[in-house]
C-alpha cells in the first residue's frame, strides 16, 4: 500500500466543499505536445464540473475534442509561519480533477448548465438577468468534467518546528487570508433608481469570495 | 497578422506586476501523456520565477527533468455584472509563462533563491527565521523558470451590455474582491513575550494577499 501524501483527504464531501468554495479553477491540457494552463470560472452540478467559453477559443476547441485534462481549484487560507524556513508553509485547500471534458449539446441542458455556473458564482442573479439568445448560445461551448478521478489536499495546521527551534525569539503562528467583497460600484450607464439587489448584499460576507 | 485576443497586454511591466501581486501559481506539466496542474508558491527574481519543493515529490522530479511547463498566475479582482448573462464576466489579471524549469544547483544560489521566495511571500521575514540546514537543503529542489515566452491578460472593464438591454430593471456594475490579512494567531507553542513583528503588521493591508 502506497503511503498517502501529506495532507491528502479521501472524502467526497471534502472535494465538494473545495469546489463549492472556489469560483475559478485552473485547467491544464496538452496542445501540440506542450502543456497549457488557463483560468476558468466554473460551477459544480452534482458529480460534475461545468465550464463555458467561446466557440472561437482554441483552448475550448481543444478541451471539447476530448483530450485529457486536469482541473485544479486552490483556496489559500493563510500563511503558516514557523521559526525555521524549512517548516514554513501555507494553509490551503486544493482539489485536482483528472478526466475528459464532454460537450453539453442538448439545448435545455446547455441552458441549465449556464444557469448552474451563474448561480455558483453569484447565487440569485440568474433569475433576473437576460438569458442568452439563440445567437449567443450558438457562440458558446459548454463542457462538463465528471468527478471520477480526483484528489484533495488540505493543510489546516500549525507550524511544526523542531523542539530545538522553539526557544528562538521569532514569532510563529498563522496569518489567515480573508477574501471579502467590496461595496458594489454601479456601471456608468446604470439607469437611475435601480438598487443593489439583496443577493449581492448577502455576498458581502468574508470568506465567500475567492 | 493575428488579431490579439481580447484583454491581451504586451508589456513586461504588466507581467511583472501580476507575478509580484500573486503568491501562488498553477504549474502544468505532462506526465505519462496526461496533464497535471499543481499549485506552487513562488517568487519572482528579475527575469525568472523561482519555486521550491521536496526532492521526494514526483512533480518536482518531473519538472526538474526539463519537461515543457506552463506557469499561470491569476488574480481575481471582481465580478463584472451585466444585465445579460452573455456579457457577465470577471475583472482579473492573469499571466501565463511557458518554458522549462531549470534546477538551481549552486549552494549559494539555492540559498539566495529560497530567500527570494520567502521575501516574495512575506517580506521581511527571512532575516529572522532559521535558514535551512545542510540536511534540509539536501531535501529541497529549487527550480527557476525564465520569463521568455509569456502572455498577460487583464480585464479591468465595466459591463458591455447591448443598448437594447440598458433599460432592463437589473442592477449592473462591478463587485470588487478584496483579499485581506487577518489578525495573526500565535502558534500554541509560541513562547510568552514574543510579539507580532512589524512586517506582519504591514501585511494587514487589503489587496496585498491573494
Amino acid at each position: 500500500m502506497r503511503r498517502l501524501p501529506d495532507h491528502q483527504v479521501e472524502d467526497l464531501a471534502a472535494l465538494h466543499a473545495v469546489l463549492d468554495d472556489g469560483r475559478v479553477g485552473h485547467v491544464g491540457f496538452v496542445h501540440a505536445g506542450a502543456p497549457f494552463v488557463i483560468p476558468l470560472a466554473y460551477g459544480r452540478d452534482g458529480d460534475r464540473v461545468l465550464v463555458h467559453g467561446s466557440t472561437g477559443s482554441r483552448a475550448f476547441r481543444t478541451l471539447a475534442s476530448g483530450v485529457s485534462a486536469c482541473l485544479t481549484v486552490t483556496l489559500l487560507d493563510g500563511l503558516v509561519l514557523a521559526r525555521a524556513a524549512f517548516e514554513t508553509s501555507m494553509r490551503y485547500r486544493s482539489a485536482m480533477v483528472l478526466g475528459q471534458f464532454q460537450p453539453v449539446t442538448d439545448p435545455e441542458a446547455r441552458l441549465a448548465a449556464l444557469a448552474r455556473i451563474s448561480e455558483h458564482v453569484v447565487p440569485g442573479r440568474w433569475a433576473e438577468i437576460r438569458p442568452p439568445s439563440a445567437k449567443e448560445l450558438a457562440a458558446t461551448t459548454v463542457l462538463a468534467l465528471p468527478l471520477r478521478e480526483w484528489s484533495v489536499k488540505v493543510n489546516a495546521g500549525w507550524p511544526q518546528d523542531d523542539p530545538a527551534d522553539l526557544d528562538r525569539p521569532v514569532w510563529a503562528g498563522v496569518v489567515g487570508f480573508a477574501a471579502t467583497v467590496e461595496e458594489p460600484t454601479p456601471a456608468p450607464d446604470l439607469r437611475p433608481g435601480v438598487e443593489v439587489p439583496g443577493y449581492l448584499r448577502s455576498l458581502l460576507v468574508p470568506g465567500l469570495s475567492r
